[in-house]
């Protein structure tokens, strides 16, 4: 796998799929990790960030080797078992596939802008890893689903996703992850404190647990003030698409808890299990209730959004998040046949910047960018409509 | 033919065909006449009133009769010409069947609100034969070309409309109905100023010339104001879609003179018939400029304007007129493949209030009425799409 073939390929986390996919988009949880033989990156010079770099990239592909033979052995014991029939229920089931089988290192230093903003686009790397400079990379699996940072703001970061509202699956394969790498290498760890990490506000367990969810109805009619305080009161942060820092775009939020420390993995991750269903269900609430005080207004607010996206010549960025946040409102109403869920999420990602330039294979103006958004967007629209 | 018939019937003035039609929507000839033995209708009582509406109604009415022999005549020297070859080219042309040939009497007092308002809306009634009381009506040829209104502000008031910039057919068929109604009833006639009217405005020719123009460039680029300072120079008014006292809706203009008396009526016919072409060009000119120096732009405005007007679940009619004078210029420049210009044309007056509330066959509230045009707007479009 190439990076430009990721351009075709939508990312796993996107597809629609999993639990409560009307609300929530995608889970993400990721640990924040440093060496312990080396110091924190503020000071690191560059041999040493190249020296980091190659230990955690051999690392990791030494865990992508292992569980290429774990795979295979695991198909070749799945062969077996179905020949046996399935009446032996009590055989324990082969071990699942993580698509950390297929990790792909990419030299982040060597990539151009496009590429890195490219990779941002797809939640594969963060802002700071894709901004900064000096030796540096990512290793992304072959769903996207999971992507180990090298050298961003900790030695390591890494990060597993999945459709839906499915943090268990993410924990699953994340704790794995984190102890095959473990396995390979010396984590900086204090007996007190737990896990070191470059900022304070990581230490302990280094785990960030995050919930994307799409809260038009709520925004619509600003209830969304409610739910931030809310958070902030349960000390969890409400972020834009792009983690810290960044605006709500389209409607999507990043639910994800500030402490770790001084909790488990499993207790953070069984705080957010618990807050976010209130968020789905006053999502939905509102809604049901938008839905039903004004049909008619949000049915055309629905299908005018998508005669725009479906007809313009050019259109802007911010433009598209917002009908498209419409749009996907839309699917999950039933109020609109084309797109689907699927197709809906790809095309907040798809019309982006990177993604766009990528597409064309050359730097875009911001018109040119424009135009061939809209181009895109009838595109793919016109084609929905003639499946 | 009946009134409800005539919903389901394209105006023929409204075809989009005949000269200059991507400017000219039509061209307009009335004549204001005033029988002799009456007093005007500012002084004239109800059963004075019921008195003159019975004459002309009666004379109208032989007119008919009339042309319907004249017509079936000719039809019957065509046939002989048709099997004597078409060698003969000497042979003069069978006299052309004018449209009121095939007139039907509508009574206006009797009619309901929506109605009136319909008959309005289809340009072959004034807002004052519409609004006042008391005996008064309308006679309508097949096509809605002719129609001849009793007891407006004057005891008649005659008009023939074509497709395009046509005023010659127009006055040709006026000049012959005009002689066919003289010839059985006295018109007020004095010998210095020629025909008398209620307003001292129409005195003289009684003659109104207008060209209905689509200016939505002019309109964009504000340089419509120009156009009013040169007509007003020129003793020529600019006037809405409805006449006097009416906004211009969707960019539509009338042309028409002002002054009646002192010429005759091939001079003022002469004088429209100058100066409109210049206001062709004009138009056309800002067209070309528009979709040379902003391309994208103009396309992007009018494939919105369509993907607004194929999808909304409610429209207003101010916004539909709006949109649709983009669209109707789009069809001009072939900017868009669909819908045509007769469409386009026709959409304008099928979605206004009364045309909807009778599709409809009742009162429809404002609400209502959106949901209907949106409605109405999305079934046509889809339709021509399929085409």
């Amino acid at each position: 796998m190439d990076l430009d073939s990721l351009l075709f390929v939508t990312s796993g986390w996107l597809e629609g799929t999993g639990k409560e996919s009307d609300v929530v988009v995608s889970s993400r949880i990721r640990l924040a990790r440093n060496l312990a033989q080396f110091p924190f990156l503020t000071k690191a010079d560059d041999p040493t960030r190249k020296e980091i770099e190659g230990l955690l990239r051999d690392a990791v592909s030494k865990v992508r080797k292992e569980n290429k033979k774990a795979k295979k052995a695991a198909a070749e014991t799945e062969g077996d078992q179905g020949s046996r029939i399935a009446s032996e229920s009590d055989q324990p089931p082969a071990k699942p596939h993580y698509s950390y089988s297929d990790l792909t290192y990419i030299d982040v230093d060597t990539l151009s802008k496009i590429d890195r903003q490219f990779l941002m686009e797809r939640q594969l790397i963060s802002r700071e890893l894709s901004e900064s400079s000096g030796p540096r990379g990512v290793v992304v699996g072959n769903s996207q689903q999971t992507s180990v940072m090298i050298n961003e703001e900790d030695h390591l970061r890494m990060q597993v996703l999945r459709s839906g509202f499915n943090l268990d699956a993410c924990w699953e394969e994340m704790d794995q992850l984190d102890d095959a790498i473990e396995a390979r290498v010396a984590y900086a760890y204090h007996e007190q404190f737990g896990y070191l990490t470059a900022c304070p506000t990581n230490v302990g367990t280094g785990i960030r647990v995050s919930v994307m969810v799409h809260l038009p109805a709520l925004v619509q009619t600003k209830e969304i003030q409610k739910v931030f305080q809310a958070m902030q009161k349960m000390g969890l942060a409400v972020r834009g698409l792009y983690g810290e820092g960044s605006q709500a775009m389209g409607d999507f939020y990043q639910i994800s808890n500030q402490i770790t420390l001084g909790k488990s993995e499993p207790e953070i991750i069984e705080l957010i299990k618990d807050v976010v269903p209130n968020v789905i269900d006053y999502e939905r609430r509102i809604r049901k209730a938008l839905i039903t005080e004004n049909h008619q207004q949000l049915h055309d607010q629905i299908s005018r959004a998508y005669g725009i996206l479906r007809s313009a010549q050019t259109i802007s960025s911010e433009e598209t998040l917002h009908l498209l946040s419409s749009l996907r409102m839309g699917v999950n109403l039933g109020l609109i046949e084309t797109p689907d869920l699927s197709l809906a999420n790809e095309l907040f990602i798809q019309t982006q910047p990177a993604h766009l330039q990528k597409r064309y294979a050359k730097e875009l103006s911001s018109a040119e960018r424009n135009t061939a958004r809209a181009g895109y967007l009838r595109e793919r629209l016109e084609a929905s409509e003639e499946e």
